[in-house]
């Protein structure tokens, strides 16, 4: 089990100290904080005087407590005067993440005539005259809600949307980063399905796509269902079909590494929520047979009472030989275990006894399934959620690539045939050459990610193939140069 | 009347011409455009051989009747032929005029663990249990959403949200440069009241401030006022308060210079709808005891069958003398005539019977009630909507402060005592001895306007008195300051 979690940049800490002046002083305060199992980042000297000095350090720690721990630590050092704290995740979180910029400089009357009134009349009426120019003369052709209701944030739970805003300005931060895509957090006050339904139906006219975030299961099948049939832009609930992709990516190359193949594979997975059941989904649409999947109740099996609807769909049509047992019994000969679910629910002994050559995705955050250090002992390969491991599962592989597709093609709807086609994508970033048990997937920071799978959603709307060079320079970057005057 | 419309920038076009290369060559085409009512505004060689000039001709055009007639009579003229017309309004407006920009780098795993997850956890948790810190770590400190059903954009009317969205990104970069407010667009595929509210209910977790915009009477009363009994941020209906503030600073100095009293005059108003409807309501505040109000069925009178509530109000408590007959009656012997209805409803002669020294607001667009040459040989001070004249009273000038202030003390809602601050400050920007009946109001342009106003909503809030100074730092850019570590 992962029983101490590791010093990470989430927690960062500055500490303002004064330390008596002389030779061993820096060192003193460096080896406390070592010795206290923070990780020292930077070090600077702010001022000094004949007797004293006073250092800004920073270091990583592991979580609130621990940053406690190392300050008090540092105060019983003798000669050593704490002066402040502060913690550098908070300090990037004021104000919010993101802003709305202009485009148009507005520096005289001349240019306020023609981005505001009157010109802006003509704008208005060639866009009432022909619906289709909202594309081409306003924010819809690049811009995507980011819409939730706050139920499912992370692991965190049913927190709101006032307390979910961090995280969907985050997502936003992320789409234009990694996708050039203009997101806005759309977040709700009502937890009633019909009312989020009508709300994202009402807001869609200024939007090109809607990403679903954090929604809890399973109303956010029903949301996405019904939102699908309404509206004539693409929604993708991240949570889903995000996660479905990389684990889809993700275990195709690996498949590649261990030799074995979808259609022979017995995969037990552990989450029949948002992310498992899309994940089930897409493996069976590749042609993954034997699947069975785990919910807090047990093995989804038939004759199961009170399953919801889409847990019985699931019972319906995987398991094959209906299954009951344990998830330690399930996985058994399995090839591979997927987790979307809690933490160290699985030892070491459990995979051992797994069949050969065996896949392991533990996702749970942060803290996995089954401990990645014990997994590796007897697996092939493992992934995890987290980004101090090696195969980090992680959505911002997809969704800025999927929607600056959608975007660049003005598609009206998110498909199974994309989904498949961004997997490819992702998959095929990692070149032969480089193919092994800890690198099956790209890095999030690796440049060639967004532009591929933005190609290969746009093949697939465009109904032709993917370019020859699917990282050369997106359409999406074309289409937002200013156009020419001539 | 206003019977020609002047050339603007709003109608500026640029047109590609090759023309045969002789001395006089680029003298016809000027002349040529300017014998065609048009005004040049820049020409730039673009290209040239031996026998012909390539130019690029920039002018102001009336409208896009008038555009097409200039490049008609160009390609009349011997040796010369129009390659390419391009519309300068358009291209501005191309891809749409806002777009999100992240604040934070996300350059590298160390970053994107602090704004996303892990770090981001403990971000939204703070919030979870302190529901006030969604104001210091999340953009809800300086966000206001600009909301319209589309209803009543411009002059435009009923032309539904995705026509409306060039007008709300316009009012979010307006927002943005005059007052440093981030502001959303949310346009609404709905015209349901009740729908509308709990729209705007739901989705208020994000924002600081609501600006409803460009929603019809009566409606918009409805809607305003239930807003503000449900939500904990100022509703404020820039239609209503926005014209009312502003017409209310321009009438104190127009009153100024003709040495009348609030409590003295007799006020014709035309239009009572959004705008006339708050504008009598922030007058009678501020004393005015003799207003008379028209709509298109004439004086709202007592007795008067068929009034909408919002208009019923108005009939019981204006026109004191209960008068019934039509607009050009009631203007005579009126001090202030107060038009925001409808195009070329009186002539120069009916503002000739009005009260000596008389006061003239023709702000219908683009074309006001009256002429305002025609309404400067009779009246003292006249204003109108348009660029183009002296006086023009734009709301520009306050919401820009009014949210900048409100977001800068977290109002939690817009009061009546807030608008009479306000238009007092825009008033007070324009000194004593710069006043007189061309500069009644400063321009649009003026800097210290939007800090002044800021000032005086904030001085509302904390109930204490406005700055000495109120075109200082406004409280808000030093709030926005990244704050130090330390």
């Amino acid at each position: 089990m992962v029983t101490t979690r590791l010093p990470s940049a989430g927690f960062s800490i500055t500490i303002r100290i004064a330390v008596t002046a002389d030779a061993s002083s820096i060192g003193r305060l460096t080896t406390c904080v070592g010795e206290a199992g923070a990780i020292v980042t930077a070090l600077d000297v702010v001022d000094s005087d004949a007797t004293h000095v006073i250092v800004d350090l920073t270091c990583d720690t592991a979580d609130a407590a621990h940053a406690d721990q190392v300050v008090k630590q540092l105060e019983d050092q003798d000669g050593v005067d704490v002066r402040k704290v502060s913690d550098r995740t908070f300090l990037l979180h004021l104000g919010g993440k993101i802003e709305v910029s202009s485009k148009v400089a507005l520096r005289n009357r001349d240019e306020l005539s023609r981005a505001y009134t009157p010109g802006v009349a003509r704008v208005c009426m060639a866009i009432a005259e022909n619906p289709a120019d909202a594309r081409r003369l306003t924010i819809k052709r690049n811009t995507v809600a980011v819409v939730s209701d706050g139920s499912a944030v992370l692991g965190l739970g049913n927190i709101g949307p006032a307390a979910a805003m961090p995280v969907m300005e985050g997502k936003a931060a992320l789409f234009k980063r990694f996708g050039g895509v203009d997101a806005w957090p759309v977040v709700l006050d009502t937890q009633d399905t019909d009312e989020i339904v009508a709300i994202v139906k009402a807001i869609a006219p200024a939007y090109g796509g809607i990403n679903l975030e954090d929604i809890a299961a399973p109303r956010c099948f029903e949301i996405e269902a019904r939102l699908r049939e309404l509206l004539d832009i693409p929604v993708f609930h991240d949570d889903q079909h995000g996660t479905a992709i990389c684990v889809l990516a993700a275990l195709t190359n690996a498949l590649r590494v261990v030799g074995k193949r979808m259609e022979d594979v017995k995969v037990v997975v552990s989450g029949a929520g948002a992310a498992g059941t899309a994940i089930m989904k897409l493996l069976m649409r590749q042609g993954v047979g034997d699947i069975i999947a785990y919910d807090r109740k047990g093995a989804l099996h038939r004759g199961m009472p009170g399953l919801n609807e889409s847990m019985q769909w699931l019972a319906d049509h995987t398991n094959k030989e209906n299954y009951s047992g344990d998830l330690p019994g399930a996985i058994v000969g399995a090839d591979v275990f997927i987790g979307v679910s809690a933490p160290n629910l699985l030892t070491g002994d459990d995979i051992a006894r797994m069949a050969d050559r065996s896949i392991v995705f533990a996702m749970a955050n942060p803290d996995p399934e089954v401990d990645p250090r014990e997994a590796r002992k007897h697996a092939a390969v493992v992934a995890t959620g987290r980004s101090d491991q090696p195969n980090q599962i992680n959505n911002v592989l997809a969704f800025p690539g999927v929607f600056r597709g959608m975007l660049d093609v003005s598609a009206e709807e998110f498909t199974e045939e994309m989904a498949l086609a961004a997997a490819r994508a992702i998959a095929d970033v990692v070149g032969e050459d480089k193919l092994n048990p800890t690198v099956i997937i790209p890095s999030v920071f690796d440049a060639r990610v967004t532009p591929a799978v933005a190609a290969a959603i746009r093949a697939v709307v465009k109904g032709g193939q993917a370019p020859a060079n699917p990282a050369a320079v997106p359409e999406s970057e074309l289409a937002q140069a200013p156009e020419t005057t001539f």
